[in-house]
């Protein structure tokens, strides 16, 4: 057993898959969860996605090893304020965020970069478009990529850590700066959701008979907007949170379809310069 | 045995798939592949394809109950008009095409939609990123759309005729008028592809460390970017063919995503009003 109490803030999806994760795999002696609602707690502990779980903040950091932050990405900066003082002296912080560097700055700013309590920021990309303890299961992270993302005051030992950490839970994990991050999954991430959601919005309200047209769809159309499904509150928060990264791959993204445009208008040749 | 003689024009993906059916169904009796070069048939013969192939379409045509045009989509129109005199009486004709208005009028033209000679368009919507013989497979139907779309004076029992045909290769059949088709393509087929080609172009030129970006992009961005790598000749053809759908498409995908833009720029509620 490697960590005598594992702390999850927010058992829901990434949470809840965590825990089940560590507990199946005999790396955490406890999971104790926290949420807001003993009863969706409750739920959590008997789905096997945490071995205790209360609504008190103070009891759930109490002799914590490693506290991991997956709450929804708007909040865990107010949770990295709040739980500096509660977290004991040697405790690994780290959090599931999907952008980092507003998070990474804030734990700097709450002094929780630096030896003792020491917080890195990592985003393991992984869950589904569905969420909720109810969608957690063992082995979310296997293979998924998780991006750890080290401030430059972070000590190697303590993301030598948070590396070990994801890779037990077989993650295929990747550094890069906190900024870097949020610029690349700007790009790869958020941008693709965005098309996805504006292209199914687009089909549905351009086309009558959208029965035929679903038939006519294919496969290629499923796999380009399943992601358009996922929760529209969750996806607010993440472009908010990383809106200029996002904001500069929208732009990148029109002036590339405004050139292709351009093209297929006028292009006189049996071939497209542009694919 | 259903179809004494088919003729397939283009034994590629979707001609060698068609063959392998109607040959492993025991539909047709005789499966005879037209193409440019003999080598290249001569292995589609060897693959099982078609259980004859020659360079000459007057051959080729001799005596077929059906013949299905599945050239590339630019081609097909000039096929059309040449077929016309070397096909026999009460011939089914048929095409693969992906654009249906230009392909049905020019039939119309060529006095191919009428007793006696009759074509019907048909666009199965089966295939893959990949082309040629080589990627030809049975089953390659199965449960795939196909799009009929009559041109007003088709005969009713013509299209039932094609209507048939594939169904027996499984396929789920649909029908709707030639400039239906074109449209709705336009927005489920052609502008997917589009965004997915423009999404990976974007991907690649902004981020610097593509490895990584790649490791990060994860199962969203490959399902959203698979599509990108298909032909870019093949489909360059689609867009020029069914230029003014797709143009229409993109339109209102460019608007609707700036709509995105403006409102994820200046909105300061937690939750975006688009999604």
């Amino acid at each position: 057993m490697k960590y005598k109490k594992v702390s999850i803030l927010g058992v829901g999806l990434i949470g809840g898959s965590l825990g089940r994760d560590l507990l199946k795999k005999g790396l955490a002696g406890e999971v104790a969860g926290w949420g807001r609602c003993q009863q969706r707690l409750d739920k959590a502990v008997k789905a096997g996605a945490c071995s205790s779980a209360v609504t008190s903040m103070m009891e759930v950091l109490k002799g914590a090893d490693v506290v991991i932050l997956c709450t929804p990405v708007e909040i865990i900066a107010k949770h990295l304020r709040e739980i500096g003082p509660l977290v004991k002296e040697g405790a690994l912080l780290m959090d599931v965020g999907s952008v980092k560097e507003s998070i990474v700055d804030t734990a700097a700013g709450a002094g929780l970069i630096s030896a003792g309590k020491e917080f890195v920021g990592t985003h393991p990309m992984a869950g589904s478009e569905k969420s909720g303890v109810e969608s957690s299961r063992e082995g979310l992270f296997r293979g998924a990529p998780c991006i750890i993302t080290p401030h430059k005051k972070n000590s190697p030992s303590a993301i030598e850590k948070a590396v070990q950490f994801w890779k037990e839970l077989d993650a295929k994990v990747i550094q890069m700066t906190p900024a870097q991050h949020d610029l690349t999954v700007g790009f790869v991430s958020h941008l693709p959701h965005i098309v996805s959601t504006v292209l199914s919005k687009v089909c549905g309200g351009s086309l009558e008979n959208i029965e035929d047209a679903a038939i006519a769809a294919g496969p290629s159309f499923s796999d380009l907007t399943r992601i358009a499904g996922a929760s529209p509150q969750l996806w607010s928060q993440i472009y908010l949170q990383n809106r200029d990264q996002v904001l500069k791959a929208v732009d990148e993204f029109l002036n590339s379809l405004k050139d292709f445009k351009k093209i297929l208008k006028k292009t006189t040749e049996k071939r497209l310069s542009v694919l």
